[in-house]
Parts: structure tokens; C-alpha cells; sequence
């Protein structure tokens, strides 16, 4: 790395995940947007045909005239050598079969059979549970070569379930400089900004939004919310009166946003009405911390206008962005440059000192949040300046918004000891310790050990450890 | 009252709800039957006829041959001259309708036409938050009138749900010195004794049995346990072996005891093999607690070894206890003596200062439980002496089982909270908290009107208090 | 108050102390210098000729060509019309007799005669617990009339003792919006700079220096301190190598400094060598805190190298300062403008939404600092935003450290309960506990007594409050 | 060991500091007056001649008609056969050079040249340090011998300094099942007694005053004292009002007393009407822990009523008892049985479940006492019964006593710290730290060294650890 004028090159990162499609184009874009900083990422996959068609893509798209910055894009054949040395890891993958859903359709839908519906499976629920299984050997394996090649580097992960990927980077080497980002909570600042447009005819950028964050990824609550000074809750209230039957549609869209992703913000609403603070994340993602209270049954998800994500739904996503691929490294497509909104780049330019900056970010609780246990990994505001990120002090959950993310909590400390010790018995009652979880024991355990089986090939190791 | 030669004479006892039937006259046998006590019973209750009963049958029992001390009943017209002066007092009421179940119907079976199945239906679960709802207003003014005739007699509450009335208590006279009795954990020290009998050969009394209790009433749990010095786990663990799959019947039999109540103790014998300590109440108390892994439906719980007591079984055998008591007044039937052996007179003894007793007790957590919130009512054991009760350090439960006793802990401060603001929308979160609570959120909140509507003439006051 | 292109006008500004001499004068240059806000500043004094005099120098300087901004300077008779609509309040006062320094002289030299040396004797010691029992029964009739008059404006408390002074505002009006400013942690980032500039040739800027502050005013410590992310402490090691026997002077001068007042940071350095972590304030204040480690005589005093300040020397330097008002007032001299290099006005803008602003600063702590407890008053670092100061997450002192630091924070506590109360019971055992005192109980009550003695008029209702 | 009929035969006990004259004794006396146990104690000490003194004396006592049971004394020649499969180990030694004070000279009358005087100075102040510095590194070597030997004995210890003893037993080897046991309390007992006498009438055993004793050892405090129920508190303010300036002496007299070692416990009282709760134990003690309030200087002392315990007056006392072992091994004088009062007896008969028994003892804190520190040991009411100890809940220590309380057990365990690393430096801090210290920083070094030196032979491996 060699600091130039405000200006910082030859930065390394290394991109665990690298063969991914379409977050990858996303941070490629945001990379290149920005002038401040140039050099080189180093992409790592198990699936080598992927990472060779980013390089390709990449490089392609560094060329070209828009580009602010001078990126290289190269595949590195083993970890350690991505790792090396690396100035910052991003870690997004996906745990399981490549390019297959395989795994994926079993933490989502198998448990339907027995009643249990989850909308996105990946973070709670059984879902998150079996999917907690495959990811965290995988992470204690990711620990363990960064603390070799590359201790001091800051480490970026994006993969879910993100709570206890982050956790398991931290038990497993405490020294680690590790961060979870997640773009949750910028869906909640647009639907503020939008009611500031709607009731007073301001238009503000959500990074305008000044929001007070608080909880666990996926489950993040705000509990102040300003713009310019101004409290913005009583327009969130009325905001809520108006569209809470109705809900409303459209707000906080990105560009990855389709119809299965969306929804009314009705069961934030509605969490707002009960609880008086704002919940500050996806609908489909709220409603699986909760009991099935939004969740019991396709009538009842239908009802609170969102959707079930289907298995189906993502391996039609999949074929789409795999012919993007082809087509963007055949040339047949040009690589377009847009902003993805994203905090990535921007904390990697605080990190590198080039200007402060303070944003929402998933680290272990070391007071910020009062409610909530230190050494859990939660989700609220920190500064970020040059090799340094500092929470602000968040305060505390009203009690009964904690009690719901406590469980949560408690049981994310259970899985991680489950998965480190590949403890099945443990992990058993983890799983039925989940709000989703309304089963009786027999079928509960039944239901466990088909998706134990469903998944086995990513389990090495794991036992039933009770005498 | 007065001391004489180790004696205590003159003591005043006002019992509300002194028309009970049944444990009513558990008590006057056990006084009977201790020599070194004697005094007046001030039988209060708003039914008056059943007070009168039993204020004939207890005199009649008292000049009895086998009576081994001097007691006197009498009925109190109002509360105040039954509790004026008294040194002790006695709270052992059924919330609702004088002689009738309408509302305890509701609180058991409203819930099953929506698929939520309760064992018992007063400790937790939706009919315990009903009857909690009830009962907290009448404690309200019970407290008020004992702060202002007998601020210093000892209260001893026998009245579910046991921690809600204990704590409302304090909530509302923090000066009162009142503690919640039950027998719940004598049944598993009597299976720790039949332990002992099968692999030992050992008969020993229950009270011979020292176990270290932990957690909130009804759902209590023994981590150590010894007799005569020795573990007792062990020998616990090989009865768990031997009797997890066909049950053990018939051991924690008590003169209550019918088939109604008994168990096989396969609910406790599960819940030792997932945790590795013992659940120290009966199998219908302990699934209650739990998400409905045991009571999903009435197959499940008939899988698993106990019944489901319906409340027309409750209304027959009320029917039965008030056949005898008029068998009784009438004087067809002879009062038999009989100890109950509950520790109700033991701790009356000790607390006048006749002879220290240890036994557990549900007061207000000064950090007996370190792993339980300071101020909650939890049941452990504490040290009676002559006007006092001194918590012994009961230690932590273990996490897991933590986890399970935390999520009602908190849930009965907000039913306190919501019960003592009279507050509708409080309430049903409280509800909707509850692990047996598997509904969506709307038709839940169809069936909390409902049993609202159901038992709505005693609530005066609850209102729905969200704008 | 009025935003108008990212200025802001109209601020009203209630000053109470407002006839200071010098940190008056310095507030008036910093506010002159800064273009982006401008407005009226009440000055409040029960000295009011002071007032009258810093009316005409205030107002004069303000027509000056230096002058960058607009500010009118006006006297108000009661403190009602100073405070009324407020949008800041500044305190700046000295409690005793005006023009005078009877009182301080007894709290510095009273304990003189007794072998208790104090160097400032403003903060902790016999000295700063009398001032506190003068100044907080001052503090709070202006919390209340600040609430009367101004509840929502931003109260920055100067005044010594400082930790008392703001936690006493909270006390009595626990909605108030008040924090502490304390200059002394720059002088460390000074000397830090210096480190910078003597091993590596690098100037900066004392606002480059980056430091974790942790603490209690006057007591505060820094554990981490960057520049530009390089981690200082090797090189403050070396400086403490280099100069811990010689010294190091006037490298944290300011305008205000004076021999009286400097030092060689032989304390400083001492308490680093022991402790491995910066104290961040003047040796004066520092040694203040300990035992009579540096205070024992004024042999040892001399030894460490720094200096009792007498309460003479005040009184000169109160001479020359009071001939320095009239000859500005007669225009005999006139007023220069120079940045005092305090925070305050940055402050100011932050908190109007102009510019973002991190510093270290007094308020209740919230979780900011671990290792002391919550709601005492500690320094540390807070972001300052448009209506809101929240602190970052400071972390926890050293064991070490942290045992001297609570001595203060919870011998604080008692002295603001024995000034609530007004009881000299509590204020005696107070005075007792502080390291200083070294007497025996005996002689500590005389010495007690005659302070109370000496300074009685500014004592009303205070009274022995034991049996 | 052999439990028959209520009584249990052929208990091993390891004596470590055997040798002892006086001490031993009494313990002695004890064991053959309590008829129903039984056994051996092996009497290790490094003083062998001593030991088989007392080898002897234990036999012919034992032999005396007055010996309820039967106790044989036998000397071991190394530890591990004292140590092998004993079921007790009790621990009361001298931790310096054999039948001289050389180093408690050091430790008591060093300090005196310096103006820092203690009138016991084996618990706290500088002699306390040096002590504990001394007898740490010895007790690391009991704790692994106790593990290799008898993990499962219950281990009494009556060293002081009591708490850090204690506290190193459990800090090398945590599993161990060791207390600290103490009379000083019961003095406090004796006391309380006599104002039952002299205000009521009333004669009753020290046993019969059920207190709630609270704090370190040496710095024990009661909240609750009563007789049969009684609230002794206001007797014990009649006793203060009359005896606070004249002293009452003679009261809490034991067969250990002598005029050296009484008072007028005017520093108890005197603490009493400054906190409001009691002081339990000797003034001699309590003033060790203040600052110098009441150890300023010998004319301090004389002015409170106690007395500087001299080292020569040791010496002479040790060359008595030293005569008398000689006559009692001689038999020329012969052994008198007297209990002595002390609870280990008791102590170890509920240990063995003879009859649970609730006393005093020193262990690490589980939450006993709220206010302090967890892990710290402590001295608090506990519940022996078979093969355990249970503490009762103490509740928490008044803020201004729990002030004093805890600077030291915060020292303490700083101590621990500096005498496990065997660093001077952190020795040195904890030096400094000590209320009585009252010395200029740079004297206070001087003082250090030249106490090290002088115990020196002791201090094998400590070293100045600081770069």
C-alpha cells in the first residue's frame, strides 16, 4: 500500500467467494467509482470457472472510460495465496453444493412438510440452524489461514447467517480485525427519507438519515431518527397509520430488488404499532425472528403482503445472472457502472484514513448495546478512522422489543458452541429453541435429523455427543 | 401469643379463602397434629357458606381425641377483622365465579379450538396469563388491607399462579413479609428416595433427601442432590435408563394424588437426558413451560405418559369435595386426621422461633439464583428461623436450561406490568410471548378477546391503552 | 435562531459567570473568530460591575475588523432574562466572596497548618470537597431556572469541580442537556505532538493526535493515541525514558500558562512508568488524586517538580487581570483576538448541525466507560452531532488505574449526597476517605470544622444530620 | 473413616503447623472433649522438636480421664505421608524463621521509623504485605500437595492473613473445599451478650445471638443481630451512648486474652456511630484497615484505649508458652481441657453429618455478599451439613462501609497477582495503595526495599518485573 496525495495504491484485497455473480459486479462498481483508491483483488473460489469469469469481467470493466480508479482483477489457485499479505478480505459465499441449491432447498423447504414456513432460511430458523452447520467449519478454516498470512488485515464478511459468521472469526482468533456489513438498515433510512418527501416535501439522500441502530443483523431496531435535528418518528407514525393495511410498495428498492424480495413493510408496521420502535430490516427477514406470528402458514404470509422465497425462484436468478456472466465475459454485454449504495468502499476508505466515517456494522458487543450480552456480535453505529473502528455507545431495547432478540441471542451463543464442538445434541436443542420451531420433540427431532442427513456431505465431524 | 415451656399459645391465623375445601382441612390436620402451636383460624372467604362449613368441621375436628393442640375457627364476616392483628396469614383463593369453573373453562379449553393444549392452565401458558389477569387485582387489595391490619404478620400464599401472586405482593407493599409454598418438588425428592430404595435397598424419607432447588415455581430444577452425603445423580441417571420409555407410576403419590394428576415421569426423565438436571415438578406443571414439544396435540400428550386434567373432571370432583363437606357438618363422616406432608406448619414453627427449618420457598431473588434477575420471585431454598427467612445460595442454572426459565421470568414482569396498569395491549404481547403461543398474530389475537370477553366481569378496569 | 446558508444567526448565548476576567475574554475571541455563527450573549453576574465592564469589552472587540462574526454583549440584571430562551448556557463561576479569595484560601491553606498539602485544591481534597459543598447547593438553583427558562438548551458547564458541578445539573433536572469542558487532556496531546516532533520530525497539529480518553476530570487516562494510525505509546515510552528525571517543560503551554501553573511532567511520567498507561491531565491536578505520593511536603512538591499554587499569587494574578479590564474597558489597551484552542465553539457548531465534532467531554456515563459506574460523571470521547453528544465506546481502565479512579468517583457520590442533603455527617466522612487525608479522626474533625468555619456564610442549612 | 451409631471413628487429620504452642492446644482440647468423633492427627510442622512436644502432650491428654474420646497424635516427617487420604487438613502457621520474630519485626516496627504504625500487622499495612508475600509461595505448595494427597479433605485454615491464604488455596488449586475460619466475630457476640445483660437482664451464650455478619476477615460488619427474634441494635446504641468515651473492657475475654491484646473497643464504637452498623472484630484489627484515623501515632492509639502489639511483647509471651510445653511434655504440668469457644469442632462434626451447624467462615464469594466482588473470599454466615458448605445470602454492605471494605479487597487482589508473579513492582503498588501508607512516593520505595530485604530469605523468585 503506498498513501499519494489523499490518495492510497497498490492496496490488496483478497475476495473469498470471488467466483460470486452479481454482488461481486456490485463492489467491482463501487471500487471503480472511486478515485481515491487503486490496486489489486485477489479472487478466491472453489469454484474456479466462476472466479475466472470475474477476473475476465473485472479487468474488462477496469478499462473502461468510466472507471475512476485502475483495478486488477486476478484468481488466486489456493487461499493462502489471496490471503497473503491482504490489506482487506471480503468474505461472501454461498455454504454448500456449487452452483446448487441443493443444500439451500433443504434449510428452506423441507421444513414445510411439517408446517414450518421460513421466508428467507438463511439466518434463523431451521434454516439458518443447518445452514450455521455447513459455514462455521468452513470460517473456523478462514480464521485460521488469515491469522497466517495476514493478521493485521481488516476483514469484510458479507455471507449470512452474518451474526455467527462474524462470531465464529472472533472465538476462533480474538485478534482478528473482522466486520460484518449489511444493507438492511438502508431500506428502513429510504422509508424515512420517503416520509419526510411524503408529509413534508423534503427530499433527502438516505445517508441524510441520521438513525440510532440497535440489535442483531437481520433483527436491527432504530430508536431515534433524525434528519437535520429533526425527530422523524412522528412522521414515521403517521406514515404507519396511513399505510399499514395497505402497505407500501416500491420504497426502499435497489438494484437488486425484484418482486420476491419485496414487500408492504406491513409486518414492520405492525411491529412498530405493538413495540413503538422501528424495526429496521426486510419484512421477510423480520418476520423469521418472530414467532409465527407472520409466518404460520402461506395464507397468513399472503395476508401480511410478503412473500416466501422459493428454492425455485433462486435457481431462476441463478441461470439469469450465470448468462449475465457469459455474456458480460463474452463481450456480448458491456459491464455497467452504478453505485450499489453500499457502505463497503467507503469503510475501506475510513480504514485507510482518508476520511471518517461512521455507519451501521455487525462486531462484538463490547457495551454499546446495554440490553444485549458482551461478546455477542451485534449490529449498531461505529466510527470508523484510520485502522480503527469505534462503536458509539447505543444504549439499550426497550425490554419487550429485548426479550424477542435476546432469544435469538442466547440461542446464536448455543449454535456456536454446537457447531465448534460439531455437537449434534446440542445443536438439537438449539433447533428447538427457535421461535419458528412449534413442533412437538418426536417431530421436531425427526424433522432435525432428515435435514441433518439432507446436508451431510457439509457436515464433517458432527456427532451425537450425549452419552 | 404467647410463649410457655416451648409452646406457643394464642396465635391468630387468617386464612382467605378459608372456604376451601379440601386443602382446607389438609391444614387443620396438619395444626391437629402438632402439639407445640395452638390459637384461632379466621376463615374468611366471599363465599360464606363454605366458610361456615369449615369453620364447624374444624371445630369439630379440634375436639377430636387425636388432636394433639387447641385450635378455634371462626368465620370473619369481612377481611379486616379476619386479618387484624393476625400473626400469620393465609392466602389460598380461586379466582372467579363462587363454586362454579366458568372461568377456569375458558382459561383451559378457549385456547385447544385454536389448537393450544395446556395440562393444567394456571401457572403459564394462555390460561395462566388469565388467571393472572384475575387474580392480581384481588392481591392488590389484600396486600392493602394487610399493610394496614397486620403490616408485620407472615403472609404464606398457596394460590396459583404462585409467582404472580407472591410478586404482586411485594410489588405493592414492599414491606410485607410473604413467601409461596409448594409441594411440586416433594414429588421428585420422593422418586430421588424410590432411586435409592430400587438400586440400594435404602428406604429413606423424602425430607431425608437434600437437594439444591433452582428456578421459578413450577418449573424448578435440582442440580445436586444427596442423601446422607451421597450423590444422588447417579443413582438418578440409571433410574432415567430404566424408566424413560415405559414410565414410572404411581412413586410421588400424595392423599391428593388421583389419576387425574399422576404421571409416568417421562416429560422429567426427557427433559434429564437433554439436560443433565432434574425438573423438580410434576410432568402436566413441566410441559407447560416448554414450547409444545409435549403438549402439541392430545396424541402427543397421551404419548407421552399424562393426561390433559379437562375442568369437567375438576367440577366432579369439586362435586365430590362438597358432598363430604357436607358430610362432615353434618357429622356422617368423622374428620380423619392425616399429615399432609407439606412444610406449611414446619415453616410456621420456625418462623415463631420453635426450631430452625430449611425447605424452599418462592420469595423475591436477592441473587440466590445468580443466573435469575434481582427481584424476581424465584423458588429455592432458604433458612427459617424465629422471624425470619434467609435465602441459602442456590448457585446458576445451567444455560440451557437458563434459556427456558428466563423467557417466563421476563414474561411474568410484563404480565405484572400489564396487570398493574390494567393494560389490554401489554397483555397480549405478554400472550404472544408465551412458548405454547404458536399462532399468527391475528388469530391470536381473536382468541385473546375471546377469553377476555369470557372471563371480562372479573377485569374491571383493563383497558386496550396503545393511542 | 436562524439557518441561513449554512450559517446560523440570532443564537442566543446566556452567560452565567459572566463577569470573568480572562476565560471570558478568550470565549469572546474564540466566538468572534468563528464566521459561521453570530447572536447575543447575556452576561449574568451577582458582579454585576464585572459584567457592565466584560459588556463593553465584549462589544467593543465585537466591531473590530478581526472580528469574523457579529456578536452583541449585554448585561442581564437577573438570571430569568439571561437564561429565557436560551440556546446555550455557559457556567463559568467561582463560589465565594466576590473580587475575593477568602474561601479558596481556606481551602488551600486551612489543611496547610496540618501537613496536608493540596497544589490546586479546586477539584478533590479538603479544598475541592468545600468548594463542591459551596457550589452545588449554586448549581442547583441554576438547574432549576434553567429548566424554568430554557429546558432544551445546551448547558456547558466550566466550573470546578467540574465532575460535581455537571453531575449535580443532572441530579436536579435530569432532562437537562448539560456537559463538561476541560482543557487539561489537550496539554497531554500536546506533549504527545511533541514526541512526534523530537524522535520523528513530524509536526502536527495537537487536534492530529488521536487519543482514547477515560476517566474523571482532572483523573483522565489515555490508553491508546494515534497519529495517523501509527500507535504513539513506543514513542511517548521514549520521551518518558529520556525525560523522567530532568523534565519536560513548556511543551503544553497555553495562553493562560504561567510558572505557577507548568511543570516538568515528572508526575505524569512517574505515574506512566507505573501504570503503562497516560494520565492526561497537568501534574498539579494529577497528583491531587493519589496519596501523598507527590503532595507529602513542600520538599517532595519541589522534588517532583512542580509547584503549589498559592492563593497569593491568585491575588496577583487577579490584580493584573482586574487592571487589564479597565484598561480594555477605557480603550487604554485593545482587545486582540487569539484562538484559545479550546473546543468550546467547535462544540457549539456541531451541536447547531454545522460540522460533526469529536472531543472528550463530561457527562453521566452510559456505558462509555466500563470500569466505572453508571451515571457518575466521566470524561471520555463523544461525537458531537446536530443536537446530540453520544459517546464512543471507551472501553475500561487497568485494574490499577481503575482502583484510584473509583476512589474519587465513589467518594463523589457521597460528598453530592452530603450536599443534597446538606448534612456534615456524610461531608465528614467524605472528607475522611479522601487519599489526602492523612490525620487522624480527631484532628480531621478539627480541621473539618474549622473549614466549615471559614467559609459558613456560602453554607446555608447545612447541619450535622446524625443523632 | 467409620460412621457407628452417631458417631464417626478413625478420622485422619493433617495438622500443618503441628509445632504449635498454644493454638494447638486449645484444638486439642476441643477434639477430646466431643465424644462422638474419633481418629488420629498427623502433626506436621518444620519445627520438628516442637511437634513431637505437642506429639506428646496430645497422647498423655489424651489419656486423661477427663478425654471424652480417644485421639491419637503422631508426627509425620514429611507432608505428603501428614497429607495421604487425610480426611481434614488444618493449616495455622508462622511463616518465618523458626521460633523467632526476625522477620514480624520487620514487618510491625519497620514501618514505625517512618511514622506508620500497626498494632497487629499481619493482615493488612505493610506488614500484612510482607506476610502475605512470605506465606503465598508456601501455600502454593500446600494446595499441590493437598491435590496429590487428599483432594477430597475439607481444608481449615486459621493463618493469617486469613483472606489471602484462603484465596490462594482455591487461585492453585480450584477445586479444593478449604475455609477460613476466625473467632474475632465472636467477641462482637460477647458484646452484644453483655448489653442484653446489662439492659435487660438477660444472660445468654454468645451462640445465642444470631448475627448477619458481613466483609473480609478482620473487617467483618453486622447488619442484624438478635436474641430469640429481638432486634438487638437498640441495645447495642444504649451500650455505645454509655461506654463510647469511657471504653468497656474485659467483656469479649477468652483464655487467649491478655491485656496486650484487649480493649476498650472504643474504635468499634466509634465506627458504629459514624456508619451505623457494627464492627465486628477487635479494635486492634479495625483500625489496621482504616487510614490512619486511629494508628496516626502511639498518642492516637493510647487516646482510643488499645495498643500497639509489640513484637518483644510476642517474644515474651512465645518464650512462656515455650516453658510451658516443656512442663506439659515433662509432666509437670498437666493438661487442662477447657473449650476454647472455637466453631471447628463444630465445624467439622457437620462436615461429617453429625448435626448441621451455621457459623461464620471465610470462602470465595459466589454472591453472599452483593457488594463485593466475586471470587474474593469473604466472610460471611454459611450452612455446614454433610460434606458441604453452603453460604446464606449475606445481602449487601452500606455504601460508605463497603467504600473502606472494598479498597481492600480490591488490594488483595492485586497482592495475589504480585505474589503469584512474584513481582515486586505490582507488590510495590499494592504497598502504596494501603490506607495507612501515607508516605511520599519515593519514601514509600525506600521503606519497600529495606522491608524486602529484610525478609528476603523468604522472597525466593520475586523480582522487579518492570522493563
Amino acid at each position: 500500500m503506498k498513501y499519494e496525495n489523499n490518495r492510497v495504491k497498490d492496496i490488496k484485497i483478497a475476495y473469498i467467494g470471488g467466483g460470486s455473480r452479481g454482488w461481486a459486479w456490485g463492489f467491482m462498481s463501487d471500487l471503480s467509482l472511486e478515485e481515491s483508491i487503486s490496486g489489486t483483488v485477489y479472487l478466491y473460489d472453489i469454484d474456479i470457472p466462476s472466479a475466472r469469469a470475474n477476473e475476465i469481467i473485472g479487468n474488462k470493466a477496469s478499462r473502461l472510460p468510466e472507471a475512476e480508479s485502475e483495478w486488477n482483477y486476478t484468481v488466486s489457485g489456493d487461499i493462502d495465496s489471496a490471503l497473503k499479505g491482504a490489506d482487506f478480505v471480503i468474505i461472501s459465499i454461498t455454504p454448500g453444493t456449487v452452483l446448487s441449491f441443493k443444500e439451500m432447498r433443504s434449510d428452506v423447504h423441507a421444513p414445510e412438510k411439517y408446517g414450518i414456513y421460513q421466508s428467507v432460511g438463511d439466518t434463523v430458523g431451521p434454516g439458518g440452524l443447518l445452514r450455521a452447520m455447513r459455514v462455521i467449519p468452513m470460517y473456523e478454516g478462514f480464521a485460521d489461514k488469515i491469522r497466517e498470512n495476514c493478521p493485521d488485515a481488516w476483514v469484510i464478511n458479507y455471507t449470512n447467517p452474518m451474526t455467527l459468521c462474524t462470531r465464529i472469526l472472533y472465538e476462533r482468533f480474538p485478534g482478528i480485525k473482522a466486520f460484518g456489513c449489511c444493507h438492511e438498515v438502508f431500506g428502513t433510512q429510504k422509508i424515512l427519507a420517503y416520509a419526510l418527501k411524503e408529509f413534508r416535501g423534503i427530499t433527502a439522500d438516505r445517508r441524510m438519515i441520521k438513525t440510532n441502530v440497535m440489535g442483531i443483523n437481520h433483527f436491527t431496531w432504530i430508536d431515534r431518527a433524525e434528519y437535520q435535528g429533526e425527530d422523524l418518528f412522528p412522521l414515521y407514525r403517521k406514515l404507519v397509520d396511513r399505510y399499514a393495511r395497505s402497505g407500501l410498495e416500491g420504497v426502499e428498492k435497489n438494484h437488486w430488488a425484484n418482486k420476491e424480495f419485496t414487500s408492504g413493510n406491513r409486518v414492520k408496521f405492525d411491529l412498530f404499532k405493538r413495540y413503538g420502535v422501528i424495526a429496521a430490516a426486510g419484512d421477510r427477514h423480520l418476520a423469521e425472528f418472530c414467532p409465527p406470528w407472520y409466518l404460520k402458514n402461506p395464507e397468513v404470509v399472503a395476508s401480511w403482503g410478503f412473500m416466501l422465497t422459493t428454492v425455485d425462484k433462486r435457481e431462476q436468478m441463478l441461470k439469469e445472472r450465470l448468462q449475465r456472466s457469459r455474456a458480460l465475459v463474452s463481450g456480448e454485454e458491456t459491464f455497467k457502472f452504478q453505485a450499489t449504495g453500499e457502505d463497503g468502499v467507503y469503510q475501506i476508505k475510513a480504514l485507510l484514513g482518508l476520511e471518517d466515517f461512521i455507519c451501521n456494522v455487525n462486531i462484538p458487543n463490547r457495551g454499546q448495546i446495554r440490553s444485549l450480552p458482551l461478546g455477542a456480535v451485534v449490529e449498531s453505529n461505529a466510527v470508523f478512522t484510520k485502522n480503527s473502528i469505534t462503536p458509539v455507545l447505543a444504549g439499550g431495547l426497550p425490554d419487550q422489543v429485548n426479550i424477542l432478540v435476546m432469544r435469538h441471542v442466547i440461542n446464536q451463543e448455543m449454535i456456536l458452541k454446537a457447531c465448534v464442538g460439531r455437537d449434534l445434541d446440542l445443536a438439537f436443542q438449539a433447533f428447538c429453541n427457535d421461535p419458528l420451531m412449534t413442533l412437538d420433540i418426536r417431530s421436531a427431532k425427526t424433522l432435525f435429523c432428515e435435514m441433518i442427513e439432507n446436508t451431510k456431505e457439509f457436515l464433517p465431524g458432527y456427532e451425537w455427543r450425549a452419552e
